[in-house]
């Protein structure tokens, strides 16, 4: 089925960068075999990375450093191959889903500030990953439950001035949320047929949301959305993932290997 | 009267230092004639002045320049002098008295934190002087009804971790406080017979307490006592205070001037 739009969203989406193979591999099994049981069986597979012009000698580097990382086992059956999540594939795809599948405002708007010890052996990536955002040293910000470490001051977050808004946004990604935010508002405005993509192309053009998306929401504590400047894009992108995801929804893996 | 618990109490009082005569006349003002329409006379002025071993000419110097500071004014009447605040003076003997005469405790145990921008031109001393207390560049301490400068993020505050105690304190105060608070608690289980006082000594001893206190409290914020680490003195330098005052009530003027 051939369709203006979704080529110019797709490539658009495509040259948004950090299409590594193996990357959007874990994307597409995130998305679509994230369940323990299911597979994806190797045509499908190929017939997704042709869809997005990757060559077959790249996919089958991809399935390689997947299955040495530990990510995927890959099984024969008769002469087709079936690629799965492993156990620490699953539980980390699992994990990561929290976050990019929440639905926008669930985050909540309660907040929190969080000062850590000078003497702290805490790590700004440490602080990171519980959730919190840093905003100057010892001090982060966070969602409300955010779990601070031990021994930190933490107290409930009240009015939000201003210029707080703009200190603890990184300048990166609020550029590249500023970029997706603007493919993805294309997106949302031509691509308004569902009934008009197949399977196929469905499970690419989510593969590739959902890709984008979490390239740059991972990279970030989940806060409330009052408490970014307004130029922050992150909140409404947010909302368009959403949309679009709801709008094409997941397709069966049988029916993406029909074509 | 001789009396030698008195006698080793006003020396180590007087020894902690920072006895500069015109600023223990303004503590002897804020004692003892600070309503509007009371004056201390020369002759009285010159006695309890006498009692603390200062010699005529130095009392002459430091009417002379709190009159011209406008802190003072002064009337005679006959051959007597009379001298009386001005209604500068009283202002601010009325301001510190505030702190000076605080009852313990009344600062109450709720605190708050207050965080004030990068670019912020609200300097450390505007801070002090709004009753909050240094933690960090750009995080202050205050108590709960300190009033943080418009545009900073304020946040109630909570349980207290040890090492934030121990990280606002300044050390000079920490010591001077330590240094008072020996004497005060020798004066306290010496001085246990108020009637053995003379109008006149009370007058001294009332002076050199309150100004010992005034000097240090008067340099930091006014902050809940549990904030503050173990080893920190103030609040418990308050207690003696109080209760010395209070066992010492001050003399009336025209009692002194008997001796």
């Amino acid at each position: 089925m051939p369709n203006d739009a979704l080529d110019r969203t797709t490539r658009a989406l495509a040259e948004l960068g950090g299409q590594r193979v193996w990357s959007l591999m874990v994307t597409i099994f995130g998305d679509l075999a994230q369940t323990r049981n299911s597979a994806i069986e190797g045509p499908v597979m190929s017939a997704i990375m042709a869809e997005m012009h990757i060559r077959p000698e790249a996919v089958r580097v991809a399935l390689h450093r997947l299955r040495n990382d530990g990510w995927i086992t890959s099984e024969k059956t008769g002469r087709t191959s079936l690629h799965s999540l492993t156990e620490l594939g699953r539980a980390q795809s699992v994990a990561a889903s929290a976050r990019i599948y929440a639905n926008p405002g669930e985050e909540g708007k309660a907040w929190q500030l969080a000062l850590i010890e000078e003497a702290s052996n805490v790590t700004r990536g440490q602080m990171l990953s519980l959730g919190f955002a840093p905003l100057m040293p010892r001090v982060y910000i966070g969602g409300s439950d955010a779990r601070a470490p031990e021994g930190a001051l933490t107290l409930p977050g009240g009015p939000v001035p201003d210029w707080l808004r703009s200190q603890f946004v990184p300048e990166g990604l609020a550029s590249d949320y500023a970029a997706l935010h603007s493919v993805l508002l294309e997106a949302e405005s031509t691509l308004t047929g569902p009934k008009e993509l197949s399977p196929l192309q469905t499970a690419v053009l989510r593969c590739l949301i959902v890709h984008n998306w979490r390239r740059i929401v991972l990279k970030h504590p989940s806060l409330p959305a009052h408490l970014y400047p307004p130029t922050w894009e992150g909140p409404r992108c947010h909302v368009l993932v959403n949309t679009l995801l709801n709008r094409f929804p997941r397709p069966r893996l049988d029916e993406i290997a029909q074509g």
